[in-house]
């Protein structure tokens, strides 16, 4: 079904707020999942709503705690995030990055004892508004294996990056693996295969079953005794085909957040601790011109590699073309929201007596 | 032949003064080559200078140019190379920014008007020395295919990251494309076939045979009116295995280089202009903690992934891994010179007087 994008927000607030986020948390929170909806990122969604309600039942989210800063300079940051959303530290501190950079031109932030952010863009993206280039990234669980590895040891570690363009910023945003456990979630939903070289067996061949990958990614992620296998790194299965460069990037992050910020690597993220870190960065372009002639300069370069020559029956695409467009359109038409989601939006609505918005 | 590093450099200082580099220019330049050599980057070691010199005499390098701060604030540099080598103007930049990076902690830098700069890896250790992160990339000639295209338009866009740790840094350094073209040099040099999914011809289909690819490239990277075909970006030739995300990885480094410092971006840097554009970032890790523990973190996670259970016959080496361990080999057996390059070599030594080293 599809749904208003505006009502879902207000059943997310009034959701949020019978679980004791405060108004502006929950007004933040809701706002980064109805983003998601809107941009066709609906693994990063509102379908969150259910895993986030449940580890608050559990104790591992505190949603009444603030994010606190533990160390602060005039370029930089360092936030715990309190063992609450990841969202809430992310806005907190990305938006005090804005204003850091609007005097010194660069400053970078590392958040500890965090949680899952939603998109890696969303933050990116507020520092584009700014007209300022933005960078976001987080480990997460382990699911990535290095070069030759048999074991995951890396997180799928999502990396944004924005750059001021017309007619709208350059957005790219992903896991620094060859996909994010959620792409292959949502085709063994869908009961398809994988179509290319995302993951590999305990044997670290090539399999593409979704359904047993996911199977196996699952328990990879969530026990301490992981069996082998997972997510590959950027550049599939091969050496030859340069896999290590993948893995070079996945470390990257790595370094930039559970390290920078003290906090677990990812390998360690399923012990119990569930504290994922992130790491944050703006950058003043007019420190080197102006915006509005950097923004034309690049925005002619989009264009040109928008119209070179392209295989038939394709078209080249730059990082962020899709997302604007489904935003445009879906919020003329509304949210995509799948039957199993439906089903638990209705359960957590009757849980707190919120109205699930109706079906456009 | 092998030769001694040394001698290597005494030659190449020597040169360098023939051909009106200042002593304090031509001791930096001939460092990072003999560097190359040493850690076995032969592609960009002193196998270059017959490059370098064929641009002095063509005019599109001038050896006495000096680097100019066009722009400066306490977090910021954008320096014009002025026509002079990459190596020359960058080491200025990295140095300046080092200070900066002391007093406020982080800083940024761009580069127009340059060239070739050697090994990214070179300007990112000048950083880590200094128990900084070092952050250094360049954009290049026109030689890789944006998703779906099937013409070249984006550079190699080589990019390195280090980070302190024991018993060596942390140090990568590659292009951001599936490889770079000397990769590709080299084994047609030898006659042997592209082991993977490296290039496609005009038909965006794989190539493997290097030599064929190799004559493609040196039209491509050369010519205004240029064939089709290229190096892929990491990820390979298929939208499946998420080639787009090694698009987008080239596109950032695009955005950093030419668009920042306002060069020319690589489609445009083989028009007779040669102008490349490079970006550098020192981040000071202690603004978030002790930078031992950081060190003690980070080694020790770098540890864990090399005894990870692996393929058998196969090995997991962190990025620098291998670097560091050739550096000392080649230190004591010297530094491996081709048949090729020792014949040009001996070509340049008699053109200004200088003597060759001796194979050792």
């Amino acid at each position: 079904m599809r749904i208003d994008a505006k009502e879902e927000k207000t059943f997310l607030k009034k959701v949020l707020a019978a679980y004791h986020f405060s108004d502006e948390d929950g007004e933040f929170l809701a706002d980064t999942l109805v983003d998601a909806d809107l941009r066709g990122i609906s693994s990063h969604g509102i379908q969150r709503i259910t895993w986030y309600t449940n580890m608050i039942k559990e104790g591992t989210i505190d949603p009444t705690n603030k994010p606190e800063i533990l160390r602060e300079t005039p370029t930089s940051l360092l936030v715990d995030a309190n063992k609450n959303m990841g969202q809430i530290a992310s806005g907190f501190t990305m938006k005090r990055l804005i204003e850091k950079t609007k005097k010194l031109g660069v400053s970078i932030a590392v958040i500890r004892n965090s949680n899952h952010f939603g998109t890696a863009g969303y933050y990116a993206r507020m520092a584009v508004k700014e007209g300022l280039i933005g960078i976001a990234t987080t480990n997460t669980r382990p699911l990535v294996l290095p070069t030759n590895s048999l074991e995951a040891f890396l997180g799928s570690n999502a990396f944004a990056f924005t750059f001021p363009a017309e007619p709208h910023p350059f957005v790219f945003d992903g896991a620094t693996s060859v996909v994010s456990s959620g792409k292959i979630q949502v085709l063994a939903k869908k009961g398809e295969n994988i179509p290319g070289e995302w993951a590999v067996g305990a044997d670290r061949k090539v399999d593409q079953d979704a359904q047993r990958v996911e199977d196996n990614l699952s328990t990879i992620a969530f026990s301490d005794d992981r069996p082998d296998g997972g997510v590959l790194t950027l550049g599939g299965n091969l050496e030859n085909n340069s896999n290590y460069k993948g893995f070079g990037n996945s470390l990257v992050v790595e370094m930039l957040t559970g390290i920078l910020a003290q906090g677990s690597i990812s390998a360690d993220t399923n012990k119990g601790k569930h504290d994922f870190s992130q790491f944050f960065m703006t950058i003043d372009p007019s420190l080197f011109g102006d915006l509005d002639t950097l923004k034309a300069n690049v925005s002619k370069m989009f264009d040109r590699i928008r119209n070179l020559k392209h295989l038939p029956g394709t078209e080249i695409k730059i990082p962020g073309d899709r997302e604007y467009k489904r935003y445009a359109e879906n919020q003329k038409q509304g949210v995509l929201i799948d039957d199993k989601t439906a089903a638990e939006l209705a359960k957590i609505g009757d849980e707190v007596g919120v109205k699930v918005p109706e079906a456009l």
